[in-house]
């Protein structure tokens, strides 16, 4: 196991360089099934359209479900199947760059296999991993899955409509982020409502910033 | 990997003889994070009181969290903590049946780590593998993850008071589960307002009567 994951992170480490030369922010999107990480895309590149470029690879056990609905939003797209894989790895992202044009992406965003557990394993060669927990799941889950949000930079409570129909508190499930991971950035959201989602956008800005500084690309 | 599956379901089998010495009928659990696994298992219990007697065997990452609120109501419990393992396999169930009294319990339910893809993989010894999708991750995950629900007899679908607040269409989810399983049971329940658990009791007391006849336990 420690060979296949020191294998995964030399391979890893190809694949950042790839990004970096393209001038890519890369997101590695980790949540339970159906916590939002598709309908936050979807968002996303609504409000992003004639900003940053988005582009997605979207990993899933079967079907090209995700791909099709993001590709309805003129995102460039690449679908990995893993079959019986329960998480992304760097290899397969390997096999994905050439069904991107990286040069034509600022911000690519990888959505990983809904699992709070074997994808944290993995480095995919991003700069950050991000944390989607949406409020029907339980304010509890920071604590029982703490290694994925341990490697986190942030971590986006979704939902947060339906905050009053659950017995979800904010106030202790950001407690529980913060008993993992006390450096963690923490942003409410609704993909239905929208609330949120400029600060998310906010977010991505400041970071594409940080990597590559505020100069236009050319 | 092969071989590792091939000795797992060796020790599966030596697990259900020991169920059915023991007059045990044996259900594995499995879901999301956050589907609701532990709450059915609080309501279950309240409803069960004096009936055929429930023990449960709860597996986690981390925390004994389940195990503390399900012993609240003073059921038989036993708690896993895989480390780092998303599933649970034959193996760490022959490691708790020692701190469990099987002569008292007439239902044994093993609730799964919290993940769609792996504990598919591993047979426990159970009698029937029970599925759980909460209406808020989505219509499409029997498509998504369709390994699991290929190989459960029933779908639980839980947190139907919330139907009215998402997009989910219990018609498309219904059909999503037959075209993976004809023959599955599907039961819609709702673990905050109680309906549809009185239907899931029926169908723990006729599995339990076809596996061990109508005659009481003596």
């Amino acid at each position: 196991m420690t060979d296949i994951l020191e294998a995964n992170d030399r391979i890893a480490v190809g694949n950042a360089e790839v990004f970096g030369k393209n001038r890519n922010l890369v997101l590695n999107l980790m949540s339970s099934p159906g916590a939002g990480k598709t309908t936050l895309l979807e968002k996303t590149a609504e409000i992003f359209r004639g900003e940053l470029r988005l582009g997605v690879i979207t990993g899933d056990v079967e079907t090209s479900r995700d791909a099709q609905r993001l590709r309805k939003h003129k995102l460039p797209v690449v679908q990995l199947t893993t079959g019986s894989a329960c998480h992304l790895d760097a290899n397969m992202i390997t096999y994905a760059l050439p069904h991107i044009d990286l040069k034509k992406i600022d911000i690519l965003i990888i959505e990983n296999v809904g699992n709070l557990v074997c994808p944290a394993g993995f480095k995919l060669g991003e700069d950050y991993k991000i944390m989607m927990l949406s409020v029907t799941e339980g304010d509890d889950k920071p604590l029982k899955y703490p290694r994925m949000f341990r490697e986190s930079s942030l971590v986006l409570i979704n939902k947060i409509d339906l905050l009053e129909y659950t017995n979800f508190s904010l106030k202790e499930a950001k407690a529980n982020v913060r008993k993992v991971n006390p450096k963690m950035d923490i942003i409410d959201i609704s993909c239905t409502t929208g609330e949120g989602i400029s600060d998310w956008i906010a977010w991505l800005n400041q970071h594409y910033q940080k990597k590559f500084g505020t100069e236009a690309r050319t």
